[in-house]
């Protein structure tokens, strides 16, 4: 399948710390240590830490640690050496070009986890979560990322896919007989198991909504006239000073993007130009991409001046947003400034899309981007609105694009499977429908390996991993 | 001696990596590793690398790699843990906050290896030695740390300690018997001794001068007229443009530092403002400045434009600059530009201070900064320079500043006892000088133990290490 030799990284942080860990995978691993720690035994001690002098023809580079572990019990399958030396960047790189010069190639990004997957040590979809896993940067990514890794839904999607495979193998036999018009798969049996399949296909590939907000982080855009307090707003969430912020109306040309966790759950926020009617040119490209912005988001903040806005001009804005916007984002109406001016309820019932839009937006939330007051209201419905994102209630959630690519393929060839079972269809149409449910299933957890798939995936990762 | 508690720390270097190492010391390591790995065992196998869930109490953390070193055959002396985790910082954060609230306590910077020099793993230049080798970047810097990890003039050092005290010992007994006026110690062996002791003392001291030099990197300061090419030669040296280059005199006016490493020694290069005759007040100082920077370098590069300069006029710059920035540095006259004008040798033999120098010094080197012609040779003359400053022509070299200041305070007291075994003083004069030798040499290894000197030594250090 691939023709192994050995491979060489550094995998700790790379600059300067107390220690750092390079790893050689490979059948000349031992080869490749040796040469650099003559002491090592010819079998040494499998997993045990043992204090070494590490050298190259140059002489001594450092003392350290070095760990055996013995194929195929290994992170990779194969013949693995970890050493922990001094963390110098110096030491780092002289360990590692004494290594390569003792015949050992440097890894490319993820080249030790795809040797995981292609030794069966990992599937493709832990394989994948490990990348997902050194990259999240929220408690809800790293739950997402660590439940893949352990497995996940793999083993649900494996299980399914053995039964269609099961029941497949029938239909293929039929094929063999096909002048004397037998039936060995009960078609009833069959239309169940494809019924079954398809609902949980639409349940993970339903909760990926909710898993690529909290994998990517949920982005809010903050969109409002001019001055009406868009970047005091950002910082007052921010508890820093990242946008500039002035009494001129227009300050914010760019759009600005800064995130914070809240609730576990990564936020997005997007600053934007402030949206009014004007003929200069500059201005309005911002306001244009305000708009593009705000199509863009999951959660849209409409702020308006409490001070200065009337209830219908607010409801005109709201309206003018959900057109340039489309159906995508909530839009969640905030009066900002509102320790200025007396309690006035504003009912923006109308801009809300649907049922659980309503349930957040039912009215305005009333706040002082300036003072903090109402901010902590804002910041609930934010999580609440993630909250609402995992329609599927469980902890099976999709966070890959690649994953739902494949779940959204695999539901389409089922349901033409199933529609070719009603109708009755030839066996050989319906087998090739469920020979594509199998391939896209399989997919998922790399039953089916493709090259191109396997490259894209494993290119994501750091080089050591 | 200290009230060892259970200390915590990341070791490797912040960011993300494909894994990260935290590592815990102190009596209670197995009680905290125990909070976050449930799975592990009252007895954990010494020195073998075991898979491990890790967990705090909001859930799963990571899966990782555990290895439990028992005091006291670890780096600290005390029982020790090392986990590796997947790089995340999120992960990173995490698991450093599960080992806190598990009872560990952040370690400051340098504990560790400050606990394995009080449970004498390591002696007192050993641990300097340490933070030496994780900040050495170069061949040179890192090869003399490495050196005194391994114990370098330490045992030597400790070997003359141990004679001085046998024979202090027996000029001690001799104050017992103060009435009766015996000798025990005998005073030619004790001369014989001390002289001993001082050469070797001369030899340490005298070999800081290339330690420091190697260890910091060899100030190398580039001065000359006004528009003499030195921001180009820098560039030409550094291979990138990193001053600003112009054909308008005075274009420099801020000091530039970059460093290179030449020979496996690292260089310090440092660009000057154009030094001339000038009413410009902001101009003057920026000269002023070039001057002090040119005295405190280790090698001056006195840069003239070969298509302009007449040799008297090099030679009065070069008597100029001598003046001021006194005897300390070795002068390399270079002609640039030399490509422009016919061959002329300049010789500036006046300018050089002493033997050694004239070595290097003894014409200018006609170079071309542009076209790179003549560089080589340059560096080569750096070197050299470097390689003179190694008087001792051994490998034993001093690069620790607080060492050089013990071996220079030892000296005063061996010179003074010596004086007085000469001058027949009274026992008791002579053990005091001989009591003040033996506490200025234990100071190198850590013989005598002072709290102030410990802070100020591992306070240098990186947290976890």
């Amino acid at each position: 399948m691939y023709e192994p030799d050995t491979i060489v990284a550094l995998s700790t942080a790379p600059g300067t710390g107390a220690i750092a860990v390079l790893r050689v995978s490979g059948p000349g691993t031992q080869q490749v240590m040796h040469a650099v720690v003559p002491s090592m035994l010819l079998t040494p001690q499998p997993r045990e830490a043992v204090f070494v002098r590490l050298r190259d023809a140059e002489g001594a580079i450092d003392e350290g640690l070095l760990t055996f572990f013995p194929g195929p019990n290994s992170y990779t399958g194969e013949d693995v050496a970890e050493v922990s030396v001094h963390g110098s960047p110096y030491i780092q790189q002289r360990m590692l070009e004494a290594l390569l010069t003792a015949g050992a190639r440097l890894a490319m990004p993820g080249e030790f986890t795809q040797r995981a997957f292609l030794n069966r040590k990992l599937d493709l979809s832990q394989a994948e979560a490990v990348a997902d896993l050194i990259a999240s940067g929220s408690q809800g990514a790293h739950k997402l990322a660590l439940q893949q890794l352990r497995g996940g839904y793999s083993r649900q999607i494996e299980g399914l896919r053995d039964q269609l495979i099961s029941l497949s193998a029938l239909v293929e036999l039929e094929l063999d007989f096909g002048e004397e018009d037998v039936q060995f798969a009960d078609r009833a049996e069959l239309t169940q198991l494809l019924d079954g399949i398809v609902s949980i296909c639409d349940v993970l590939i339903g909760s990926f909504r909710y898993g690529n907000a909290v994998k990517q982080g949920v982005p809010v855009a903050i969109v409002g006239a001019p001055n009406s307090g868009k970047s005091t707003l950002l910082n007052a969430l921010l508890q820093e000073d990242r946008a500039i912020v002035s009494d001129v109306p227009g300050t914010t040309r760019d759009t600005v993007e800064e995130t914070i966790s809240l609730g576990g759950v990564l936020f997005r926020f997007i600053d934007t130009a402030g949206i009014r009617n004007t003929k200069d040119t500059v201005e309005k490209l911002g306001i244009e991409r305000s708009y593009k912005k705000a199509s863009e988001a999951s959660i849209v903040v409409l702020l308006g001046d409490a001070a200065t806005l009337s209830e219908g001009a607010f409801h005109t804005q709201a309206a003018m947003l959900r057109k340039r916007i489309g159906d995508g984002p909530v839009i969640i109406p905030v009066l900002n400034k509102a320790d200025l001016v007396p309690a006035v309820q504003v009912n923006v019932g109308k801009v809300v899309k649907d049922a659980r839009e309503a349930k957040v937006a039912k009215e305005a939330v009333r706040i002082s981007a300036k003072s903090g007051a109402g901010l902590d209201q804002l910041k609930d419905l934010f999580t609440e609105h993630v909250g609402n994102l995992n329609t599927s209630g469980s902890d099976i959630v999709v966070t890959n694009a690649r994953h739902v690519e494949a779940l959204t393929n695999a539901r389409t060839a089922l349901l033409s499977a199933k529609k070719g079972v009603e109708d009755g269809i030839s066996g050989e149409l319906l087998a090739t429908d469920l020979r594509q449910a199998q391939y896209h299933l399989g997919a998922i957890t790399g039953q089916i390996t493709v090259e191109d798939l396997l490259g894209s995936i494993f290119s994501r990762f750091c080089i050591g991993k």
